[in-house]
């Protein structure tokens, strides 16, 4: 049911097709973020017009709100939110560790109090994949413990509970139209990430994700720990970064191999008025653009651009309307959506590892890092 | 330029066609309301989709933020909002009485203090114009007075007031491709409202507005005025019924000769979770609808209703996710254009009449009122 066939190569950057119940995926590429089964002020005719292929929705969050049996009960999480593309889910490790309160983790699971009404809740690998069956989602996680990048004790601990929690999960999935991917750990301790990486591309699982990047460490770390991880992966399985991230990242991260992307990037900078540019990365409240009659981007081809002007923009958000923050998250996947589909068919012609450093030029004033939550709030 | 042809008649109500230089009109319409230049967590294109072709902006609104002469100098309202169907302009009149602070009124015009900051504004006739010309909308307002409609002394002078504004607006006016419509006072005094109704009708402007109603006084009042008004009004214009209202309203309306409407009631309510439905309005958070798969309402056509369940709506709801705001409100807009474009049916095949206490029976559970405020905020 999950067929990866690579169509296309220029040094460890693929092109690729991944096969799942709800259609190709055509990679390298990125999924918007739907944390609470909507990609925020979005309907899914937007992310249809946007091209967008694949959309995340986080675990943690539909498992307290609105629950899912709910979920599972209204039909799975496609139908509920009316997203008929693929889907994925995280495993719910990632917010229990950075969104829950007081949580006690041990061998077996986690337990948390939920963020919303402080209940106690807990988490095993069983119970991420249970609630993720009751999601739905084509492409699932293992669960996961994702460490202090720097401490090595500790992430050789979480690693460990990591990789143990890896093959609990796929005992314990009972559907076969979901293709339950292993998520390599190890924090930026090179010689772990290493053991992650064999021990994880070991369980033959239909793709490989690589988490606890983009938490805090240097973009040289991340790049070294792609260079460690990749290739000891199999070349034949979709490679997934998880909650990463700005164009630059992405750029990078395709040059090292990575097929699949998710970020709440384009869409929180969004409702914080900001908007990738051509010439870097925009405050659209700023007065500057009071009377600018350009669209966000000349070159850009979302209906924001098309229809909107910089003025008009403005207005939005100095007189506070939410449509501000609609358009400039249409645009913002837009521009990163059209930046794999630019990157593809790089690939497929042979051109992407010469047009890389150009590329990276291009985007570089729209790079610069934010906090990583992973999830949109 | 603009020419109202009247296509069928059912007694008082009519079915008709106005032409205006973006566009036919056909009424009864019922025009939505976007206040700042944006119908508030929508798109042109949901607009288009659910059928509306007259919007309404504030002209108090777009004069503070972001300023006529900066829309003027972007193009025209049209333009900057990306709305190319016909638009409508109110005289900023009415905000100018229930919004703005410490206002003076002379029989020159009115200062006031912006709500947003404070700063000191005068609107005259000749200032109301010069704004609405340079907002460029197809059909616009001549300045106006609202007064209290209990009390016969102050409607008396408001009414005077807004008969000789009347003329200064359109003594004012310099466009030819705009349509200005008189606006008929007098609270709910019958003498001043005969009296307003055939002053203005003698002004022979391209359509009649009748306003200060809808403003706290009874249904009956509200109805007996309309008796009183349309009577006295030309046959061969269009009668606008400014900031009504209720299905009810609506429906009672047309019975009495009305041919345009607009009301922010269906966009306010979304916002508060409240949905136009068969059985009554629905507020949608109600922990009733956490497992209803069923859509607001099985017998519309709108996306909404098309794509989602109660359940959905009411867990973006509980999720704070603005998505709910802007689903419920291309639904209960789609709801009124709907309930709109029946009655021009049935108006054409004659069974309006009889078939009035069947659809006011239907509508009645979504019926109450609300405080108006004639802005949507």
């Amino acid at each position: 049911m999950f067929e990866f066939q690579i169509t296309a190569r220029n040094n460890r950057a693929r092109a690729g097709v991944f096969t799942t119940p709800h259609g190709n995926l055509l990679t390298p590429v990125f999924a918007p973020v739907g944390t609470q089964a909507t990609v925020k002020t979005l309907t899914p005719e937007h992310l249809k017009d946007i091209n967008a292929s694949l959309v995340l929705s986080n675990t943690y969050h539909l498992y307290l709100r609105p629950g899912d049996e709910l979920v599972r009960d209204m039909g799975g999480l496609h139908k509920f939110m009316g997203w008929h593309r693929p889907m994925l889910t995280d495993s719910g490790g990632f917010q229990v560790f950075s969104l829950a309160q007081t949580r006690r983790i041990d061998d077996d699971g986690v337990t948390f109090k939920s963020h919303i009404d402080g209940s106690t809740h807990r988490f095993t690998p069983e119970k991420a994949i249970a609630i993720q069956e009751n999601l739905g989602a084509d492409i699932i996680m293992a669960f996961d413990e994702c460490s202090d990048p720097n401490d090595h004790a500790y992430s050789k601990l979480a690693m460990q509970r990591t990789h143990r929690w890896a093959e609990r999960s796929l005992e314990a999935q009972t559907r076969t139209d979901q293709a339950l991917f292993g998520i390599v750990q190890g924090g930026v301790q090179a010689d772990l990430r290493a053991e992650s990486a064999k021990f994880i591309a070991s369980l033959d699982t239909p793709g490989i994700a690589i988490g606890g990047l983009s938490v805090g460490e240097t973009k040289q770390e991340m790049h070294d720990t792609l260079d460690i991880v990749v290739p000891l992966l199999p070349e034949d399985k979709p490679r997934y970064l998880m909650g990463v991230g700005t164009p630059e990242d992405l750029i990078n991260g395709v040059m090292r191999g990575i097929d699949i992307f998710d970020c709440v990037l384009p869409t929180r900078l969004a409702r914080h008025h900001s908007a990738f540019a051509p010439e870097g990365r925009l405050n659209l409240m700023n007065a500057t653009f009071a009377r600018d009659g350009r669209p966000i981007d000349e070159t850009c081809d979302c209906y924001a651009c098309k229809t909107f002007t910089r003025a008009y923009l403005r207005h939005l958000i100095v007189a506070k309307e939410l449509l501000a923050g609609t358009l400039i998250s249409i645009h913002n996947l837009r521009a990163l959506i059209r930046l794999m589909e630019e990157i593809r068919t790089y690939i497929t012609d042979g051109s992407f590892e010469s047009r890389a450093p150009e590329l990276m030029k291009q985007w570089h004033g729209n790079a610069e890092r934010t906090k990583k939550v992973r999830v949109d709030e």
